[in-house]
């Protein structure tokens, strides 16, 4: 590994502006190198970062251990510690998923569409990189690897700025991301990364550097998102909750509908893709509401109901309003009967975030209603919520699930970092 | 035409962000009712509409020449003049515009990609409006059809804000797209329009409405954008502007090379398509030249040359530095000899703004490497860069020309209004 020194202590002569418009620079410069990459190149860099990873697996760990450390000196709760932590198994993760990374097909140059026109003109449109990106993320450290992994794929430079608390983790990764770039004879600045003494860093990035960066991504809670999307001047790619619903129509069977909605919430909790809140049809609401509150209690869940439901199953919190608008994160979950089919997409526009919803039915005209007329990133039928994951949906690897509806929706794979252009094919035409 | 009226003098009691939510909550409604609208519903709309505009061409010539006498009176320019201006003729192109965009395919519902997982999962990603569009324009009425009209075909509602000159012909446009979607049963406010009246609507439809407004599509001048892209807490899809090149390889043809750059820069010099610098081959510049600069000075057309142009032709004026950084948008053409194709990409990417460039060449591999390097939205070869118009592609109208690489990117036309969402269907998938 060449020693790559990261900037801890800039010249006090050297003013935020110019470090960061130095650091925009070069990645526009190396974003220029990429786009005419071939993929057997840029996928040499995604597995030779991974043997890097794997080499100085000993010092990653290192890093993460002083990390570690003075994150427990300063207190921080045990969740943030989970995310923070590394381990041999975490390590090895963040190499196999760059190569993973590199056995995706290319997105670039790929034919979106080709047409002719009556005039002779031939048209293609072709993916191209988007350019320059911007990651801002928070404490877990192997974001580092992943999202650079796939930005280096789609042949995109990139921005890191991550967390301070796992600065040390995600420079030593970097390091090895540096190694395997230029391994396989690719600009360095491809993947930069800001050091945590730059306070000032995000706001800048945010507001000052449309000339040098095409698209920022924030990887992180709520309190995150908000604020990139407040101060950004660039164009943002983000996703701000994940307020999932499970609808049992009536025509659910019971044993799917409560395995669906056991695994929709409690497979994992703390993901986005995790159900919050349960709708159930009045017309089945006898035969459902009590196994299914049974299996949820059996299984850890605190369950949270309104009347329809409270009267048909014991054990039952009573839900305020505000349960239908709370991301739990956790295990609970809200619960509420509601007429039909109408009756429960005017819930979820009312109260859901757009991210997943899945409906259990048997009746194909509900499916139907349900795909029509409800508009999230992802819809499903007779399947968990906790499929909304790119790896799952067969992308290999995402760097979030995108809520917004401009450029890209749903998971946000290495496809999804790309824009696209024209190539038109003349003889001589001359436009009358 | 019914008789809807503007709220030209709003009560002072309702405050702007009153109005402005009121506006939004509406467009969000219409909107949500959109989005499950047949194609044929919409295209009903949109010819209803044409029918309208035809209808009652009298009292939008009239509310016209009440701008016009205004803008005169004001001592506006004779171009903001020739925008400002309608006819018998430009009613017409109107009504038939919006005929066209009713002719053109659905965009909504298409099927983009349908694969299967291994796990039995269908997954279909299928388009869907963007929901509720912004248009910001300047003082050309038409620009109220014509964009309105993109947005119902796809599904979206728009709030439209155009300029206080053109304010009262563009709401007379506006009484008959809301009569004819009225007459095809769909709500009328999926067409609104911010009186002018309202003074700091632009600023907060841009800061303060991220959560009623999907996008912002601002339609006028360098101003304009700026502005926009600058105040925008919303998603933008912008030109900034179109400094197009013409590169003459040394293959190309004298007669084909000396023919693309006339079209290119002579058919309409204020579009944003056309040409403002050829750069040429040194190799072929002895060739070239001569001929290109007797054509272009018996056309009228200003030309600035570097020192390789001025030894080589008479009537050249000296070109500065500057010259290769402006938008002319008039008969004036800026040109330059380069030593080979690597000098013109490089003249490009440190010049153009991404727009549209045309490369004249026999070489086939001159114009594979042009294609492969040149990062701007359209490359053409063998073709005038006037050919960059949403209808020259097919598409037929467009909103503008994007030059950002977020979500669309060259002509928007309806297909590029619209974002997708994921369907998946199981029979009970688990995550494991």
């Amino acid at each position: 590994m060449p020693d790559l020194k990261l900037k801890e202590k800039p010249a006090d002569s050297e003013s935020l502006a110019d470090r960061m418009t130095a650091l925009g620079r070069a990645a526009r410069a190396a974003a220029t190198q990429l786009a005419s990459t071939s993929a057997e190149q840029r996928n040499k860099a995604l597995r030779g970062a991974a043997n890097e990873i794997r080499q100085h697996s000993g010092e990653i760990l290192k890093a993460n251990q002083a990390d570690m450390a003075a994150a427990q000196e300063r207190g921080l709760g045990s969740a943030l510690l989970d995310r923070l932590m590394l381990d041999d198994d975490r390590i090895a993760g963040m190499a196999d998923g760059l190569e993973t990374i590199a056995e995706l097909p290319d997105p670039l140059g790929q034919v979106l569409a080709a047409w002719d026109r009556p005039n002779g003109l031939q048209i293609q449109r072709i993916t191209v990189p988007l350019g320059v990106i911007g990651i801002i993320y928070e404490s877990r450290p192997n974001v580092t690897s992943d999202a650079a992994g796939l930005c280096l794929k789609s042949g995109n430079a990139v921005i890191l700025r991550g967390g301070s608390e796992s600065f040390a983790s995600s420079s030593a990764i970097w390091r090895c991301l540096q190694a395997g770039i230029e391994s396989a004879g690719l600009p360095p600045d491809a993947v930069q990364m800001i050091a945590t003494t730059d306070r000032d860093a995000v706001g800048y990035l945010l507001s000052s550097m449309s000339n040098y960066i095409d698209v920022v991504v924030p990887r992180g809670g709520k309190g995150l998102i908000k604020r990139v999307q407040e101060d950004a001047r660039v164009p943002v790619i983000g996703h701000l909750e994940g307020l999932c619903h499970v609808y049992l129509h009536e025509s659910a069977a019971t044993g799917m509908a409560c395995d669906i909605v056991l695994n929709a919430k409690m497979r994992r909790t703390g993901i986005c893709g995790a159900a919050e809140t349960v709708l159930v049809d009045r017309a089945a609401a006898a035969r459902l509401v009590p196994a299914l509150v049974a299996r949820l209690l059996a299984a850890g869940c605190e369950v949270r109901g309104d009347a329809g439901v409270a009267e048909l199953a014991d054990g039952v919190l009573p839900a305020s309003e505000e349960d239908w608008d709370t991301e739990y994160l956790d295990a609970i979950i809200a619960v509420r009967v509601v007429n039909d089919c109408g009756g429960a997409i005017a819930h979820i526009q009312q109260h859901g975030s757009g991210h997943t919803e899945s409906i259990v039915a048997e009746d194909e005209q509900a499916v139907r209603r349900f795909f029509a007329e409800v508009d999230s990133a992802i819809l499903l039928h007779n399947a968990s919520t906790q499929f909304a994951d790119g790896g799952e949906f067969g992308m290999g690897a995402e760097i979030g699930i995108a809520t917004g509806r401009i450029h890209a929706r749903g998971p946000v794979g290495a496809a999804q970092l790309t824009s696209y252009k024209y190539l038109v094919r003349g003889t001589g035409q001359l436009r009358p």
